[in-house]
């Protein structure tokens, strides 16, 4: 076992909320046609925010909430694929924001698996060299998204969650973990294209910001991977699902998670969703549920939890937490 | 001791070479104001290959040499400022191209230290959790230099190179480490700015591809901090400065190494110095000196060596690596 508490859990969404009916407004489309399909109802989108902004008001959070300190930080891992910048990365930006001088800080990229991704490192990084850190994921999606494509646009939201995580004696913390990804099958999601062009050769390529999205095949592999890196972390923590108290899964469609539960064998009552508030938030969504779910003490110390992203990559991973 | 061994390294660099003698043509400079100023000769940019294509062939390579096959690496992890996209990361396209069937990966964004970083983050995991991995730092720079600006186009070059890392009992591997991170000065080194801009609210930021940095302030932030988490480093692991064998250093200016040799107290011969050839190749840098060490035996086993990046962030750090 990999042992840490996760001392804080806390989520950010911008307050502007889009509406399916807001939607329909300007594109062909209809809370009649989203929700049966998504189980999505709205979603939050900035007003003048960016995703360093949503990050840093995580990262004031989890401090307020826990009463530790900037300075007593070692780390700040930020999972998201809609960076401000290149350079610096977002994680670096929020240490710059709260000051926190003793911490090391940088961006994960792995899309909808961010979450779970980073938060295996994390724990990678307590177990050997470090006492606390910060490990959010956190998206502005709506700068990825055409908003002329009925088929992407009415998917994602943009927001922010994170964990504050702390080494400890306690026998909490991972128990297992099953991280694949599968890169030869990249082109059914893609977004964020960045234009490779230079004085000698000229443009090689062109940027193109936005979400490309093959559905059903996306579909198909949530709905068949996840179950076996679920199944795969099970069998190396020796425990059978039956013996994991609640699944957060990422929020990307109720359907798929609905899918999941089923070929799992599992109630899906042990399968929390939240997707119809916020849309698919990426590398936040399951941050954004752990705290929903600890504040509504859903989930609290004592259980084991599993934890499950998907996506973009293509990606995919579980978690086996003991709380 | 976080116990591995470098089994392999590699290093790939586009086959286009620009020198500064080119650069005069189009640009007001020339090669007796670029050199002694930067140590910098020339540099490779793409014809007509993105960051992806560099990091495969680089880990074919790795394989290559090592005789070890894609299916039994368990982890790819990539450190790039610059991505061919937010999603699928580079790390995910390079699994996909080589197959490794069983490794997850995902890229890690923090500029110039990010050869360093990722080598921090796989030894953790190969502590903790795996047996065997690639770390690759792979840039085209040349798509965020503005070709235009003198003052940062010289700098630039694209190349990528990795190593192997293996889980070992043998007594190798990281003695000491200090990361450090300097977000509050992230504006003296940006690049590749995001486009924010979403239907309701209209355009926030507009995309911005290119370098833009305050060169003094760098330097300053070079030479001063360097020095400091390389004395933190060996002050962890027990040693003195004179107890390493080789400083393999970021190279972003021959001058900025010849600085902290000199603050450092140690001869300049124990840091080796190739930008000449290559410019300032960000998380690339350190692998390609590394590998050319190695084929070279100035680096062989049975030494100790130290490894420090810098750079955007903005961020510093160093390893010290038994061999």
């Amino acid at each position: 076992m990999e042992q840490f508490t996760i001392v804080e859990s806390a989520h950010v969404v911008p307050q502007r909320v889009v509406t399916n009916d807001e939607l329909a407004t300007f594109m062909d489309t209809s809370d009649d046609w989203i929700y049966p399909r998504t189980g999505i109802h709205q979603r939050h989108v900035v007003n003048d925010e960016n995703t360093s902004d949503l990050a840093t008001s995580v990262a004031n959070e989890l401090l307020a909430k826990s009463g530790i300190t900037a300075d007593q930080l070692d780390f700040i891992i930020v999972g998201t694929m809609s960076p401000d910048n290149l350079t610096p990365s977002v994680a670096q930006q929020v240490q710059g924001n709260i000051k926190a001088n003793n911490a090391f800080a940088w961006d994960l990229s792995a899309a909808c698996s961010g979450f779970v991704y980073t938060i295996s490192m994390a724990s990678a990084l307590l177990a050997t060299k470090y006492q606390r850190g910060l490990v959010i994921g956190a998206e502005v999606l709506s700068k990825l998204v055409d908003w002329q494509d009925r088929s992407t646009a009415v998917l994602f939201g943009d927001g922010a969650a994170g964990v504050l995580l702390e080494k400890t004696s306690a026998q909490v913390g991972l128990l297992a973990e099953s991280l694949k990804t599968y890169g030869e099958q990249s082109e059914f999601l893609t977004a964020g294209h960045q234009r490779n062009s230079n004085y000698f050769t000229g443009e090689l390529s062109q940027a193109d910001p936005y979400f490309h999205m093959n559905g059903r095949e996306v579909y198909n592999f949530a709905t068949r991977q996840v179950p076996v890196v679920l199944s795969e972390a099970l069998d190396k923590a020796n425990l059978t699902a039956d013996s994991i108290d609640v699944y957060l899964l990422h929020q990307a469609n109720a359907r798929i998670i609905a899918s999941i539960a089923k070929r799992f064998g599992q109630p899906i009552e042990k399968f929390p969703i939240n997707v119809a508030n916020y849309g698919n938030t990426s590398a936040a969504s399951i941050g954004i549920l752990l705290d929903e779910l600890r504040i509504e003490g859903v989930v609290h110390d004592g259980q084991r939890i599993a934890l499950a992203g998907f996506g973009g990559g293509l990606t995919a991973g579980a978690l086996i937490i003991q709380l």
